[in-house]
């Protein structure tokens, strides 16, 4: 088996950290990656701790659980789920997964097959192609509009798929983009994944996560019209990405995931999988009915505020542009004038400067896709964002060409 | 991609259970899976919970770990079992999984490849055929040797290899057998694999479980000799299968392992990889460096008494013969007379018939690749074995010709 070449957020990202020159004795701050846990303002619930504490004191669950989940895991998560569907979920769509990764793993390798490929969003998650490389899955890229809410380009759809294209992946509410999509836009993406016969791979491990314009409307309202695998996690909503608990839905009331082959072999990959924990497992249901709205309300408040905040401040750096407010997730992408900058290269050359000098870890564009662009994680600790923001305001204009035109003298 | 058509163990015995007749009142002793759990004489230490809770309750490990595994995880467990070998591993040799069963997928996965082969051990365990079939690797089964302690047929692995042949898997303490190889029969094993150009995978799940004559020797004493992937797991030692920590440990001191492509292989296919929840990583050090030997001789002793207990028991069984004493891991595998037998055609026909009429589960033989065997959990309550080999006998004693020669009558 070859290596696959794929950029790594993790790979990329450790390198940045590599490049730190800790000598300026600048506290480090990372917007670079999804895991807001590292703030003290992102803190879990303590309904979500007890429960998981009083499941592994029980010592009920220190044993095995069946592979595709313990069955009151799968019941809570159905029902969880229902509420915003217009039918009724079974447990028996529910497969619990180690984290949405593991979701997006088995559904990849489950629809993979001898010169099958898949349409994923550009800029989009690294995994995807990674995945998709060990599993000999093409992969083809559609692009997200930035000036257009980062909505699907439709038509591009009609142009990449094909008689071997098994799946289109929908980020929704996105990363990198943060984007929400709009009940009328997805129907419009369904519609055309109706017409291509393909299936629809709605990842909403950022489920419930906006609080912009556009509610969250689940992919799993339209499983009447086509098949939709819904990958989710407690990660986001409950801020505990290490507890690794995710699920792989098929939020396809009548069709070909019902069918009982595909069970049995969706069953047989789940027996090859080391799900997640059984006691974190047990500690679901509670996890979902005992979560008051206030706990939801304050993260939304919070993201609100740090990506407004964002927003205003990135209107006072000259090379940096957003041209879509982020609605919901935790990330958003941010384009970089690279003609402003005197010595600056790209999106690359920018991150890894701006680590040295300021401490500062922002994602290349690169790695998901889009080069001069950065993606900027703005679950942080807002004085932290403020900091950070002043900070690459500082870099960027110690690196931009004097207001007098030097620009076209050098 | 076709479904395999494997049989799997939890598929087996989820029919039998299914087969049971809940009218006969009798209480449901199932000696077919190999989760001690279900025993309340098997108890995980004190130790080990409260480092989980402690972990969690720091809320220090909610975030994402590294997909290798968090630092301080790898550095405990390359201690651990540096204690047992030759030379020191280093923490970077060890990739934290989510149970063995990962860990198995992991060595699977990286060593597949066009018309790659790899040899399993018959009776063995069925997740490495079906783990094969997903990832389009052909499986050759070299034999155990009942009558010789199962050792490996070596003669047989010789006429079995070619140049296609990636790897060895040699599980040891053994499951199904309850197998515990001596030094010398593993030299024996690496030395062949050496002369074949071929990696050993050394699934040591069991590890440590020895109860009998012959000590545990890890087969990474042998890493210099041949390159060695270990795989293990907290399961089965601290009694905690569900907790999912496992680990793949490249046991290779100057081998094919430290190869800087073949590392960069392993961490992106880590990458994809739902590892196990970061908190419970946290607490190994503690688990591995405070667990008391008291915890592990209790374990033992248990162990060995209810195989002797099984022994004795099995002897008063004309139709029941075990060939090898059990010295190891949690199972034993147990020679089907039919011929003694008037109404049962084979060891799948046994375990159904006695599933119905005494409650009792165990596995037939042929999910382990052993047609007219069966296999006996013995990681269980005594008084619960006791009972239930009381019942095999009673069944047993139902289904023979009569003393008078009928045999030969009907």
């Amino acid at each position: 088996m070859e290596t696959p070449t794929n950029v790594t957020i993790k790979g990329i990202l450790g390198m940045l950290m590599a490049n730190l020159d800790y000598e300026n004795k600048k506290r480090v701050i990372s917007l670079g990656m999804g895991d807001p846990t590292a703030f003290s303002c992102f803190t879990t619930t303590s309904v979500a701790e007890d429960a998981v504490v009083d499941a592994l004191h029980s010592q009920k669950f220190n044993g095995y659980s069946p592979t595709v989940g313990l069955p009151q895991t799968r019941k809570a998560i159905s029902d969880y789920l229902s509420i915003n569907l217009p039918y009724k979920l079974s447990p028996d769509d529910v497969y619990i997964t180690a984290g949405c990764t593991q979701a997006i793993e088995v559904a990849i390798s489950i629809l993979a097959g001898p010169n099958a490929n898949i349409l994923v969003p550009r800029p989009g998650f690294p995994i995807y192609e990674l995945c998709a490389a060990f599993r000999n899955v093409e992969i083809r890229h559609y692009d997200l509009q930035p000036e257009n809410n980062w909505e699907v380009d439709i038509d591009s759809i009609d142009s990449l798929a094909d008689q071997n294209t098994m799946a289109i992946v929908i980020i929704n509410p996105g990363n990198p983009c943060g984007n929400v999509y709009s009940y009328q836009h997805l129907k419009k993406i369904v519609e055309t994944a109706k017409k291509h016969k393909i299936v629809v791979i709605a990842d909403e491990v950022y489920g419930h996560l906006a609080f912009g314009q556009n509610p969250f409307v689940p992919m799993g309202v339209f499983g009447s019209m086509v098949p939709v695998l819904t990958l989710g996690s407690l990660s986001k909503r409950w801020i505990v990405p290490g507890w690794r608990l995710g699920w792989f839905v098929t939020t396809d009331p009548n069709g070909m995931f019902k069918n009982a082959k595909t069970v049995e072999r969706l069953k047989k990959y789940f027996d090859i999988c080391g799900g997640p924990a059984t006691f974190i497992q047990a500690a679901v249901p509670r996890i979902l009915k005992e979560t008051s709205d206030t706990f939801f309300t304050r993260t939304l408040d919070i993201l609100r505020h740090s990506s407004d905040l964002c927003i205003k401040k990135i209107k006072d750096i000259p090379c940096l542009t957003c041209p879509t407010k982020p609605q919901g997730s935790m990330a958003m992408m941010v384009k970089l004038n690279v003609s402003l900058l005197k010595d600056i290269n790209d999106d690359v050359d920018f991150c890894f400067k701006l680590a040295k000098q300021e401490s500062v870890i922002l994602l290349p564009g690169l790695t998901v896709g889009l080069k001069n662009w950065v993606r900027i994680t703005f679950a942080a600790e807002p004085s932290l964002l403020e900091e950070a923001l002043e900070r690459i305001k500082s870099f960027s204009h110690s690196h931009s060409y004097d207001t007098n035109g030097s620009h076209f003298d050098s």
